[in-house]
Formats: structure tokens, C-alpha cells, sequence
């Protein structure tokens, strides 16, 4: 499963002499900016990948793509297959990356993929799937639930259009109805990074989603291939090509396959050929990045990555110690099978507490001009926030530097 | 407003020698091939745009376009636009291409752009949008109508996620409820390329939609700057790209523009880039090569495919006419602001009746391994079928020589 012999260099060791190389100068630079650019408002609050752009500039023209005027002018990539709008070279590069990091379980004769527009799109066709092809037409709406905190678009993309097929319940953990549900289940969690498993008890009338979008080794070990009935994944979070808006299923039940694929085909007719092209590119890339055969001029992805975001991890560790304000979610080290070593969590957002009095964390740090997502968004409580791990490194460095200061500081200063 | 001296070579006069040339060898080369393939079934059903790759093809190299790794990454274009995910550069381009056919009237300062995946996600946004800002709540569902025969998809569109918010209320010239109501106007009309108004009396509480795909010269005769509150257009039926899954909305009003943003935003957090930059090269090359300064080796975009329309329509009533079984949608001929002439209406789908006693054509021609949409499927009579006249050239001349021998032969023995 894990076709790779590539060890990651920043573990829970010290910062090695290749990370601290690709950071240096950027820091030098923050270091400058940030005295410059104190009125700058920082916005930690979405979740974009900037932080991958580096990885992709050092790997130059290998990466482009190019698209000739009359190519793929069709709605159809492959008719004979259930998802008729799926590029099949994209089929083959996520099958093959998966298999190369062993995070999912994947065989062409036993599941479907289907590709969506961003993995937003692809829960909504899955929730869409699972609740009209639910045998007793009565139950509906279905309860569609998700354990506290849990991802802050749920109710929105749930609710919007008012359907009769689900609606939304919010806390799994409260949730005690009889009858059929679909729990969403998101490993590692966003917002606090935490790998979780379903948590609602009555499992007989239930089905579960599994996103699994953070699900890869710059952000917690990979300790065994998941194989769920319904997984999501995106091109967004593993490769930080957030832009393209490429997610897709692996889907054990052909009727449920089938049932996504006619949700995106009412709702976009499809998903972008260019886009899916690319991500196939970008894919094969990675899964070349992570083979010793590999030209040795381009490093490992994940390794690469890993270490970006274990220098943010240390920094943030080190500025919160020192602050006495805050506290972070912590996180077991764990056996990654991928890097075939213990390797640290290093999630894609920070999920971060106030201690003491302060009640509403998203107040306090939008007071300093840095904007996060308040807990209350999660289903969580206001003390806390979900701050972004993947924005540009400048930004990144101004934060911390705001963030060092706070408790020398009244909060009233800035609001 | 018409920013071209160009001229259509392909009108109401014979075919010319330019629109023989284009089609001299692959009449020939089909006319071998039908006779090899009688047993292939000719899927007429879908537009699939394949009709246009030739002249892609012709135009080489100056229409591809290249993706560096690290280009567009992040989900945002324009943070301070009401539409935050569309490339600057392909709102440019839409603004020209709209100024220099004349079919729709644009203003930077009176109007806004969103792109969406396909104009199918973009009139669920604006069903979204009419109807969750619409003042009455207990005015919800709001009735969704349109004139008979109407687009197979919106039925299935408008019910398929069972919203409180809308449902579908079918023919629009039989919708005399009170209250609120959206209406959507299909102009030139899918599937029978007639151009339309809207036709629900009661105006004071409704809402009108304009689904502008097919107003473009090579389909109808631009007859005036459509200036509407809410107009829709797709790159699949301009430029053939339907792959790319890009449409645009032109609207009048902020509030709408940014609830038919939200909807993209949640249902897909926006529309892949890489097609949106794809389609602003494109869209652009189509401006350019209706000017008279482009170099002169590039055809006229429109220019060539209405002649590779002219050919087709010919070409189906000739055998139409000679087979005495049908009879074709008849269309007035008018005056082309952009042609700067009289032009035919030629529609991307042929609206076909069986004459006499026959009264499913779709099965008719189903037994024949003809394969076109039931005109049950747009609310009208089963012995109308809808014919796309875009596929490819093979395939159409595979479908004129069997629809001609069928005055020759029984319906049953292909039963």
C-alpha cells in the first residue's frame, strides 16, 4: 500500500536544516512587513492553500498543462461508465494515489468514483443520494447530523434550499430520534483536527458520509487505509489546487454512485474537463514525488509540506506558550504508515481556546485585525476559534507577531 | 454596437463554395461510412457540440492556453466584486464579445457578471435568489413556469431536491394563479428555436428569467440588444465548449447578483478557473475574429458556423421534403443587426412532427436507431421529436440517410 521510501524530516524532532532553508528568508521578510504592515487586517478565517504555492513554483514546467482550442469540447469523457462526465486519466491518478499513500482503501472491481465540483458539491450529492433512495419515503426529511465542532458550512449547504429530502440536526452526539439519519463524519475534523469515527448509536437506520478531505500526510498519520462506504476527498486540501474545484467519491453501492452522479448532472451538468486534466497532471506529480525513482531534484510532496506545516505548528506552539491568553487542541503522535514513522498532527487549522475571563475569542483577535472563525460557527463555544494554518506565509508571520504582543496589550486598544 | 464588416457567406441564397468546401469530404467520407454502419445507434438526443471542433482545429495554436503548477490556487479571483470567484479577464471578455454581436446590452456600472458551472447551476441560482429574497414568505413555494414546449430539464431541475422555496408549475400559457411566480423564457426557444416573450399576465408579482443560450448569430438573427433583468448565457452553445462547463449571468439588480453568488458559493464555493480563463481566451478569439483587422486566415467565427448550420438545415429539409412522413418548425426570416442582413433562423435542434397517423416519432425513429428527445419530454405532443443538429458531421449524414429511406420501409421491421 505504501509505495514509499521517503522518511519525513520534520517529525517531533527539532526542526531540520532543509526546513529552516525554506523558510528563512520568508521569515526575515515577515519580520520586516509585519513593522510595516501593522494596519493590515489578516484574514485567517477561510481555509486557502496559498501555503502549497511554493512547492508547485520549484517544480516549474513539469507541472503545466496546456489545452489545445478544439480539445474536449464534449459533455461526455467516458459514456460506458457510471460517472459519464469523469476524465478516466483522472480516475487512474486517484486510484493510483491512493494507493501509493495508503490512506484509502481503492479497487477498480469493488467501488465508483465520482468526480465533483469541490467536495462541497459532492456532499450535497450524497446527501441528495442517500435520502432518495431511502427505502421508507415517510422518514423524510432525513436527520442529517454532524458531532460538535463540526464543519461550519454544514447547516448552510444543508438548510439553503429548504428540501424536503433532509434537513439539518446538528450535534450527533444529542441526536436520540429513532428513524434514519446521515451522520457526517469528517477525519481529521475541521475545525480541531481530531480523527474521529461515527458517534450516533442507533446504526440500523443510518448512513454515513465519510469526508476524509484532510486525510493525508502533511496533516496526521496515515494509520490505516480507510474503507468506508462513502468517502470524499478533494484536490483543494491535498494538493492546495483550491481553484480548480476538484473533489471526488469513492462509493461502494452502485445505486447510490449512480444517484450522486445524476445530482451533478441536474445541478452542473458535469465538472470542468480542464479542471479535472490538470488535477490528473497534479496528481501523477505527487504520486511521482513520493517513488525514489523519481528525478531526486523534486522532493516529496508530503515531506514537503509536512515540514512547511510543522514550522507554522512549532511557531504557533511557541508564541501560544508564551502568551498565557490561549491554549491549543493537542494531538496523540501517531504511526504513519506513509512516512513508516511516528510523525506529529499537524492540522490544517488551528483550533485554538482563550483562557482565563475573554469569552469571545473571535472579538478579541478581530479587535488586533485578525479575522478568524468563532467556535460558535462549529457548534462550539465562543472561547473558541478556528484559525487558518494555510494562508501565505507573510500573513502567516504577521499573526504570530500580533498574536506575541496581545497580552502586553488592552483589548479595548483596538475596538 | 455591431463591431464587424462581416458578412454571412451562407443565407437565404445558395450555399456557396466557401460552405462547400467546408463540408465536400466528410459528406463523402459519411456517405462510405453509413453504408458500413447501418447497425449504429446515432444518439441525436443530447446537444453535444461536437459540430464545432472543426473550426477550433483550423485555429491551431493561437486558441491553446497553459496552466503553470502553481497558477490559481486559491478559490478567490476578485475579493471586492460581488462575484469573488470570477477571473477579471473573462468578464472582460464577455463584456466585448456582448458589445461586438450585439445581442445583449452590458454596462460595467449598471449591471453584474457571475459566472456558474454551466447556465444550469446558474438558473438554480436565480431561482434561489428570486425566490428566498422575495418580500412574501407566505408566498413560498413560488410557482416556476414556462411556455409549452418548454426545456426537458427545468421540471427535473426546479423538483429534483423537493425545495420549499420554488416548484415547478409547468405550462406557462395555462398558469393563472395568483401570487408570485418566476417564469423562464428560453430565447431563441429549446427545443424549437422560436423567439420568445414572456406570456404570464399577472406581471406585478413575477419574476422573468431569460435563458439567452442560443441568441447568437450562427442560430438566429440578432434582432436587438436583449436588455433584460436577468439574462443567461452559456460558452456550450456560443463556442462549443460545453466541456468547460462556463456560463454567465448579466444582472440588473446587487441583491440578486449576490444571492445567485451565494448559491454558487455554497453549492460548489465557486467555478474552476482553469475553464474560466479557457473560455476568456476563447470568447476573446471569437471577438477578434469578427473584426476586419484579425488576420485574415481566421474565418469569422459566427461566419462559419452559420454556414455549417446552413448546410445541415439544407441538407434535413431537403430529405424532410422528399420523405413525406414529417414536417419541420417553420421560421420568418429577419433582419441581423450583427450580419448586418437579412438572415434564416437555423436552431441547434431540429423540432420535428410526423405527419398522418403516426403518433410517437420518437419510437419512430427510435426503430431505426435514431435516437432524439420525445416531445413529451418539453410538455408537447409525442409526435414531435427534438433533433440536435450539432453533433458530429458522420453521425448527421448517417441520420439524413436513414431518415430518407423511411418512406421506403415499415416501422416494425426495426421493432
Amino acid at each position: 500500500m505504501c509505495g514509499t521510501e521517503a522518511t519525513f524530516v520534520a517529525k517531533h524532532s527539532p526542526v531540520s536544516t532543509t526546513a529552516n532553508t525554506i523558510s528563512h528568508h520568508t521569515t526575515q521578510n515577515a519580520a520586516t512587513a509585519q513593522n510595516l504592515d501593522y494596519t493590515k487586517v489578516i484574514n485567517l478565517d477561510h481555509g486557502d492553500p496559498a501555503m502549497y504555492e511554493s512547492y508547485w513554483r520549484k517544480m516549474g514546467k513539469s507541472c503545466a498543462i496546456t489545452f489545445a482550442g478544439d480539445e474536449r469540447l464534449s459533455y461526455f469523457s467516458h459514456v460506458k461508465k457510471v460517472c459519464w462526465f469523469m476524465e478516466p486519466k483522472l480516475e487512474e491518478e486517484i486510484r493510483r494515489l491512493h494507493n501509493v499513500v495508503g490512506n484509502a482503501t481503492v479497487d477498480n472491481h469493488d467501488d465508483y468514483i465520482v468526480v465533483g465540483n469541490g467536495s462541497s458539491q459532492l456532499i450535497q450529492a450524497a446527501l441528495y443520494a442517500l435520502s432518495s433512495l431511502h427505502s421508507d419515503h415517510h422518514t423524510r426529511p432525513i436527520s442529517v447530523v454532524s458531532a460538535a465542532p463540526y464543519y461550519s458550512s454544514y447547516p448552510e449547504m444543508i438548510e439553503f434550499l429548504q428540501s424536503r429530502l433532509y434537513k439539518w440536526e446538528g450535534d450527533a452526539r444529542e441526536f436520540e430520534k429513532d428513524g434514519a439519519y446521515i451522520e457526517l463524519v469528517t477525519s481529521p475534523n475541521n475545525p480541531d483536527g481530531v480523527l474521529r469515527r461515527s458517534v450516533v448509536l442507533n446504526k440500523g437506520e443510518g448512513s454515513v458520509v465519510h469526508d476524509l478531505a484532510y486525510y493525508w500526510p502533511q496533516y496526521t498519520a496515515i494509520t490505516s487505509p480507510a474503507n468506508h462506504p462513502l468517502m470524499l476527498f478533494t484536490v483543494s486540501k491535498c494538493t492546495g489546487h483550491a481553484g480548480s474545484r476538484i473533489g471526488w467519491a469513492i462509493v461502494k453501492n452502485k445505486e447510490v454512485a449512480k444517484k450522486m452522479t445524476k445530482f451533478i448532472e441536474i445541478s452542473t451538468i458535469g465538472v470542468s474537463k480542464e479542471s479535472q486534466l490538470r488535477a490528473a497532471k497534479i496528481l501523477g506529480l505527487v504520486s511521482d514525488s513520493c517513488t525514489t525513482s523519481f528525478n531526486p531534484q523534486f522532493q516529496n510532496f508530503f515531506q514537503y509540506t509536512h515540514t512547511l506545516m510543522y514550522q507554522r505548528w512549532q511557531k504557533l506552539r511557541q508564541v501560544v506558550k508564551a502568551s498565557h491568553l490561549f491554549t491549543l487542541q493537542k494531538y496523540p503522535i501517531q504511526y504513519c504508515h506513509f512516512a513508516r514513522d511516528f510523525t506529529e498532527t499537524l492540522p490544517a487549522f488551528a483550533w485554538m481556546m482563550c483562557k482565563g475571563r475573554e469569552e469571545d475569542c473571535e472579538k478579541l483577535l478581530r479587535g488586533h485585525k485578525i479575522l478568524t472563525r468563532s467556535g460558535t460557527k462549529f457548534g462550539a463555544d465562543p472561547k473558541f476559534v478556528r484559525i487558518s494554518m494555510l494562508g501565505n506565509e507573510d500573513d502567516f508571520n504577521i499573526f504570530l507577531q500580533r498574536l506575541s504582543t496581545l497580552h502586553h496589550q488592552t483589548v479595548t486598544a483596538y475596538n
